[in-house]
């Protein structure tokens, strides 16, 4: 899956990936009423909304990017019903090409973080059958309890052939307050870097062609950090968030990516599917039109990262 | 709520959670064949036969110990069905006067964390109606992302008088790859206490009648650093995992309470659930009677606190 996602970005020249976060207050009014009117403003009224939204946005995009990333914790806040929206848009968006990262952050003890595994990236066994639940391609992982929490899903990645990204520099504001801790027993350097180091011993035995499965969350909002994990991870994918709302610009992110102009895929979420509610956008696209203005949002992406890398 | 899992523990003289992580080898084949008959070999059947499993080990137990503590990814490995059941679950319990931990173990950047809160703990607004789509009691977080990835918890257990459990030291045997690394600018000490730190700060606001409403998780496995947490927070409600299969014994276990006799819950999951696949047990308890040899786990297990408490 590691070499298909490269060979997608080279192929749609799209180091991009669009990050499927619905809220109710992006979802635009028409969308909403006609999922309440059926359902009722309840909880399978508003999956409904949801996947009917992600299905404008999948269509308007997927010919431009070769990944998107469900943040499940948007679609887990109405329950059952959410998750019922987060499968189908999964699937949707496998059959339509796309690459899907699960951003479900887990991370646990070792037979529990086997359990998140089998259920995001790998198949269960119930009886003398099997199924694959989730059935993402990538998922996120969180690494605060070390290699026992990660290395079950490694080895379900090895077996399906699918791969992680683990959490080393998060793009939030607070993400100092623990991880750029400096290590007293390793030269002071930060903790982001000591699990940087280690994603990269991680991934010595989980090589796809050029890069390895096991990749990493590293924020838009932290290029200095960026540079540095960038060196200490040459074979390492680097998942960036933080590009757009949260502040993180194309000029900031050349150093995530390594002298073949690959190593790394931005994502983009409500600076993509809420684009219409952007003031850049609004005058042209009315909220009917929003999975337009989620496509110029993309080729406008697409232009400013080609123009920070030197590729246009 | 923390006010009310403490007198709950006092009224039954038992710091102990009941770990309901049913797994298809914990279920006896009675139960599975029934759910099977019923459904096939599907993740539905799956779903049922651990909604079955659970509902016996509750009706044993639930008169004996405060709480229980579903561990989420056992029931997400069976996808929506899972949930379903680990839904289920949580309604139950509460009907029968347990309090509910959710092992979840979630954290992210704020907006998504605020998602996980609503989902979990608080209510999620749809048009003009609100839901308490999983709605249970407590959940553990991890702390990865820093402040901003645990205040939006903070502040929906505020809102509805619920409670989070922190990850500290974790149970398992690579906790200390991270976890237990040096910190320069904070004395060389490790990084458990310095999150440990930041839990007393953080439960600083969120004070119930002696306990504060975050508290922490602590591994059984890590006595001596359990001790040290305890002095760091000594108003914080400590979750400890590991007692049991995992290796922590009851006198293993007395630096992780106060000398009011209270400040620690102790988690036994496969020692409880499965009691009736242990050797000390299985002579007496067959298959069938899984419900009760949980119920004699749970005796065993308040004795064996009990004596190491010396309040027996």
């Amino acid at each position: 899956m590691i070499n298909r996602l490269l060979k997608e970005i080279q192929k749609k020249n799209a180091p991009i990936v669009v990050g499927l976060d619905p809220t109710m207050k992006f979802i635009p009014e028409h969308i909403k009423q006609k999922a309440f009117s059926v359902y009722g403003e309840t909880l399978q009224g508003a999956g409904e909304a949801i996947w009917q939204f992600n299905k404008g946005i999948v269509d308007a995009v997927y010919e431009l990017v070769p990944a998107v990333k469900p943040q499940i914790a948007m679609y887990e806040q109405f329950g059952i019903e959410g998750l019922i929206a987060y499968k189908k848009t999964i699937d949707y968006c496998k059959s339509k090409g796309l690459v899907v990262i699960g951003d479900i952050k887990r991370g646990d003890i070792g037979s529990t973080s086997t359990a998140y595994a089998i259920g995001h990236l790998g198949k269960v066994q119930i009886g003398s059958e099997t199924y694959a639940p989730f059935d993402e391609d990538f998922a996120t992982v969180n690494p605060y309890l070390g290699t026992d929490g990660v290395k079950p899903f490694i080895d379900v990645c090895r077996e399906e052939k699918k791969g992680i990204f683990v959490l080393v520099k998060t793009s939030n504001p607070s993400s100092g307050e623990f991880q750029d801790r400096l290590i007293a027993d390793a030269d002071n350097r930060p903790l982001y870097e000591i699990v940087g180091r280690q994603v990269d011993e991680w991934g010595k035995d989980c090589m796809g062609e050029n890069y390895s499965y096991v990749g990493a969350v590293v924020g838009a909002t932290y290029p200095e950090m960026g540079k540095v994990l960038r060196s200490l991870m040459p074979k390492t994918l680097i998942l960036v968030p933080g590009y757009g709302a949260q502040g993180g610009k194309g000029a900031d992110l050349v150093h995530f990516f390594n002298e073949d102009g690959l190593g790394a895929i931005v994502n983009s979420s409500r600076g993509i599917i809420a684009a219409y509610q952007n003031d850049k956008y609004k005058d042209t696209y009315s909220p009917v039109n929003y999975a337009d203005a989620a496509r110029a949002a993309v080729i406008d992406m697409k232009e400013d990262l080609a123009a920070a890398l030197g590729n246009n």
